[in-house]
């Protein structure tokens, strides 16, 4: 059976997948061999609970994959798909893969297509709804971005849930980060308080990579690969002039996972400051004092920076987005106000370059590899749904398509763990160990 | 304790890593938090051995990363990498990821570059042996190919051992495939026989993707990519003309992981022909008539062949090349030759356009995300050796660094299963369920 | 006014274009600065008029350009597409040039596109027409190849103006090389004999880059670029192996542009072959022994071979293919036989790696600068068409775009000239200046 | 005998080029069919000398090219490069021609590479000089940027000549802008002044496309096509939230070509702001109320502007940069406040995403087209330099090698033409003809 309760100082997780009812409906599905539902035991360590410190723990997971008998009769189902927040490569092939699965697969007869997230379900905004035909679908992967539009921000779950009745909707697919995937729980609430027979599936999208249990998410590896691009160019003018500096912002509100991958996938970065990693301006093991030394040394560096680094270091705005996250203070402005004062009042001359790729990131195509990756994603979401699954993501963990609790997935933000040896190899590529703050109690 | 012994129908595995001996030298690693000797217990389903049917069992793996006691005094050893075989996106990402850590991390005093393969051990080839510093291989990572040069087949393990005595080699560093890593076990005994104190770590390269319990050798990610650009041309030629058939060859001479995989990243592909699904020409669910009748629908089509595809309709040459391995029949020839036969027959107008575009697949650079994982590949494998290890190699396990024993990788060759829902994914992408031989024995 | 007639050593060019008739309608061309009718006068020298060896002279050309006044009344006219003979880079962009410029800018009621070449004139085929709205074309330049579809060969003249007047066509325009604009000819001899108004506007498509009076023809850029790639994998495949050898085939049946250009972008490669300068195999200044000194003394080299260079090397087939181009012997697979053959008679070990990337280079989308070429040719056609022009083509000469008749651009192939300092530098690149053949009569 | 002097309305154009004296050395250059000093007559129209207005008159130029006999004895010459001003892509190419050139074609024995633009020159900034071999040079076109870093600003002329002189200097190549070849003439003077025998030979750099008679500089179709990236995003930006609007700012001082251009190549822009076609915000024909139109029509917008676009719109600082240009307000920022205060006085919801692609356009590796033109003019430069010219720069004229007086590139600078053709095909790109100041006088 799988569903696993695991309780260690008052974290609790259940890996149990809420179900709508009993599968009695076979299968259209062809030339297929279907998953059954002993589920996927995988060993999790403090990669994914941080609690776990050392040790690993063994957790059952719900497997991704068609099922034999479903709980939806799909020749009378109808399907909606909602993309929400900013945009991040491979929304589209996901779109495209649950359409095609539901269409082709499943022989549903109807996907709709919610425009500009959940304000496409509010009649106020008066947002038409498409109908997603393979037609419609079969070219928009070769597209960044989404097709249905997206806005930030929650909307009301009674209106959203009165929108799926209204279009007698049996399952919603929700592409979104963790906000949105918090408004899937509402939703499910809302849906389970009318006893309504919906189902609701996430599909988590971050290009922060931080979704808790969500090692890589879709989209991140090409991120990753925009990211290495900026950054070269960064180096170009960083060594195009005496004392060149290229700095870099680069997402990641809370975690560095972008700044980190790309660091060492390029090889060029010589300080990459991250939100879990707080460092210090002045002073002993300071940036400023820090790169002056590398300044002259080698008379040219080049930092990248995640947004969200250093607020420790910039006053609390208090403001929130409309997506509900805190705005946080530019960490970029202040390097350059910081370098050019440290420099100046040190007669060291210098040329910083500044470049903020973030929406070029965000919007490029998905490369091969997130291609298949969102192309399982969506698959799998469709299956969940027909079986009957609700208020659910799906996910790869550990190289293993699995179901996860929306709960689960929303607990917490993941964070890159400073301790571990991936960051040990970011130092070393960039050589800034001398940092404070970058290597916290060594094997104390 | 690492190291699990599992037996069932009479296969063995055992993960236990060979020492040279205790590890008492003090690492001068820092900023570093050492792994420990705990292992990682893993879930290993039928995906890796085949045998397990469905079910899975835990094993226990040795954990890759730095040991905080090594056997060897990083200040007294002495390196030694060879590349072996074709050519693999990332080679030099792994030689540059050995070099920095040997010389910066652990102060080795000198890594050598052997020249040509195995060859480059011999005396009678005369090629040379250069010294692998940081300023030499530090931009190598932005060029495909090898900086060391390849070559195929085996060479005496006796003269192989010779030179390392020759040359004081504490490790050696052996890039290669599956001949390869056979090499490195007859290596290994070799250094045993004569109680030498030489690690041998194998760094799997293998661009069909077919190491046993790899689940994704690097250089696989930057390949699928290439082969999509070659695929999405012959889509262009196809549609560019009436009845255009596009025939894309690529590598895969015993699993069709590249040709499946591109064939789910692009979406374009109508037939895809991988040597795990053999198929037929002729008769129902032949691929000529099925072809036709996609050519009569559609007006065009695209085909893609792993070269292993379909050697059941070729005649066994009995030959084999200097790496050992039997030399295919040319299967992209003989459909050439049986589209045109039949189309003529049948009167049916049509042209084909026929990419092999091998070369341009392995001699690109690797893309963002396999320089990331080249890089800890390479640092594993100097971890590893410097901490004692050898007969061995690094891997990523369900995204876990481990060590892996040479016997294991070696067993037998990794092949795409066509009873899973990846496979099952692929017939849904181009639509080729209605040939024989896509689908053994549905759930039966 | 424009046209100019130049009479040398037998040779005639007389640039005067056809007019179907009097401009009496007022363009509909809003915000527009129109071209007058004075001409572009241009001194021409021996690149494009072999004959005038050393020395230019002045012609003068008709401007390209919306006029003032135009033939047809373009709310009343119906236009035609049609694309012939091999894929290269930026055929949709002309497409969706024409389109747009037809419909958007001169309201033009219908634009049809002719499927599958020639053959979709002739009521044999049975090939459906479409009709080519703004909606239909306005991504097509993102992709390769022709929407259209192509075919080669010719076809009946008279066929062709009877479904053009069962269209009820006013302007056709063909995109097309040599055999194509030798076809436009004879649809415009067929038009003129029945005294219709039908005005016939070729645009020049060429991968080989050898029409007469075209410097560099569209597609031609991305083409070079394509080119590279390929030969780039070539060097790393070549220095990969001891005495590797990269060996690409490229485009080229009568002349080397492509082969040189790309010699000259990437500069890796050793020996450029083309058909302009006839080479030796054997004895001095033959490619084997020149290309055995190469490997002894750097072990690798790089060879790119034009397909239609050192056809005195192998036997005349006699035989044509559908576009009544003399079939080539195949300059690549005796490349490879004698290489092979004189390495092992002289105990030399060597690895040739054979790359031709033709269909990768042919079916790629326009790069930018393409783009803006290919949508200056479309809309260019359309004034031309508009304005009652007809028998011409448009063409950027010397950086003008301006019409040219069609009897001058099929006067003869466009051919590198092997006294110029661009095949200098090509030879400065290679360093095989050594080959006999190579530079003709040195400033004699 | 080249060299024409041209009058018209007070301009004065003179195309004679500066000897330093007789050309008595027989050049070395083998295989080499050698330029003739007949000159390239060209016919130039008002792209080239506004005052034309409509017409066009032929002048002589003196073509580019090895010359027989030298001036300078190579064997005796000793070389000196610098590049100044802001990054372009092909700067290390055409730094790697000058030096292969000279080296190779010619045997100068040395090549010296001067440090960070004029300052390398001067002593109290002490920077080094770099001897520039061909191993040092061999791969440096892989690479954006300038391996010689580069600085901005003027440097006093008597302190380079003392440099030049103290460093034995026959020949100085200048890579720059606008700036840096007003420099050069200064330094020409200064050398004639002391009656030395220095050549001093420019190459044009320039990212805004905007040098006098150099119809497009070294680097521009590689940035073209960095544009359309950027502006891609833009769109996908753009379309991906209710009334989102795209702002992308592009470099261009004074000039619109890379905006113009890749708005045609994209084809995706609806606004394209140059300082050649000022503008209005408000009131008929403004900006923000034609925005309105389009965003209640089709919900997004993409906006390109040049940084130096609607400059009246802003107040001047009357601040200049280290190169002495003005320092220009910041139009996007404009952009951004006032969409904003307009939007949300009318209450139209929009979603605004700005992109500054500056950076990644300038420092990526030259395309290659781009490689080919800067190898010749690399190529060219040594020729002349070589034959002894000086006080000139290299230029491709009407596809045509010629060399061009300091004095004529540095008249004034180009802008593009809005009675051309090709912003006519601009604005029906874009649809923005509505928008005041878009067409003057329109045929008056």
């Amino acid at each position: 059976m799988p569903g696993t309760r695991f309780e260690k100082d008052g974290l609790v997780i259940d890996t149990t997948i809420p179900h709508l009812g009993p599968a009695k409906i076979p299968s259209p599905l062809v030339y297929c061999h279907h998953t059954n539902d002993t589920g996927v035991p995988l060993y999790l360590d403090s990669e994914f609970i941080e609690e776990l410190a050392g040790e690993s723990t063994a957790l059952n997971f719900e497997a991704a994959g068609p099922r034999r008998n479903l709980y939806f009769d799909p020749s009378k189902a109808k399907c909606a798909i909602v993309t929400c927040g900013g945009l991040c490569p491979g929304i589209n092939d996901v779109i495209r893969a649950i359409v095609m699965e539901a269409r082709h697969a499943y022989d549903v007869p109807a996907v709709l297509g919610i425009r500009y997230g959940l304000e496409g379900f509010i009649p106020k905004y008066r947002h038409d709804v498409v109908e997603l035909t393979p037609d419609v679908v079969s070219d928009i992967h070769q597209f960044g971005g989404t097709i249905l539009g997206s806005s930030r921000g929650p909307q009301s779950p009674e209106e959203i849930v009165d929108a799926l009745e209204r279009m007698n909707i049996s399952a919603l697919f929700m592409i979104g980060g963790d906000g949105t995937l918090k408004a899937a729980s509402n939703i499910v609430q809302e849906v389970m308080r009318r006893n309504l027979k919906i189902s609701v599936i996430g599909v988590p999208k971050t290009i922060d990579n931080d979704i808790n249990f969500i090692s890589q998410s879709f989209g991140f590896e090409t991120a990753v690969y925009k990211a290495t691009e900026a950054i070269q160019c960064a180096h170009t003018e960083a060594i195009g002039a005496m004392n060149g500096i290229g700095l870099v912002k680069l997402m990641g509100r809370e975690s560095g996972f972008i700044a980190a991958h790309a660091t060492l996938s390029l090889k060029e970065v010589n300080f990459v400051l991250i939100p879990e990693a707080p460092f210090t301006l002045h002073g002993e093991g300071g940036l400023l004092p820090t790169l002056e030394r590398r300044l002259r040394a080698r008379a040219h560096a080049v930092i990248v920076v995640a947004e969200g680094a250093g607020q420790n270091l910039l006053a609390d705005t208090g403001k929130k987005d409309a997506s509900g996250n805190p705005i946080l203070g530019d960490i970029a402005q202040l390097l350059r106000a910081e370098i050019k004062a440290y420099c100046d009042e040190r007669g060291l001359p210098h040329t910083l370059k500044y470049i903020d790729p973030s929406y070029i990131i965000r919007s490029v195509p998905a490369n091969a590899n997130d291609r298949v990756y969102c192309g399982f994603l969506g698959q799998h979401a469709v299956h969940a749904a027909m079986a009957g699954r609700t208020g659910m993501v799906v996910a790869k963990l550990m190289d293993r398509y699995v179901h996860l609790p929306l709960e689960l997935v929303t607990l917490r933000r993941r964070k890159l763990n400073i301790r571990s040896d991936y960051w040990r190899a970011v130092l070393e590529s960039t050589g800034q160990a001398e940092l404070a703050g970058m290597v916290p109690g060594l094997d104390e």
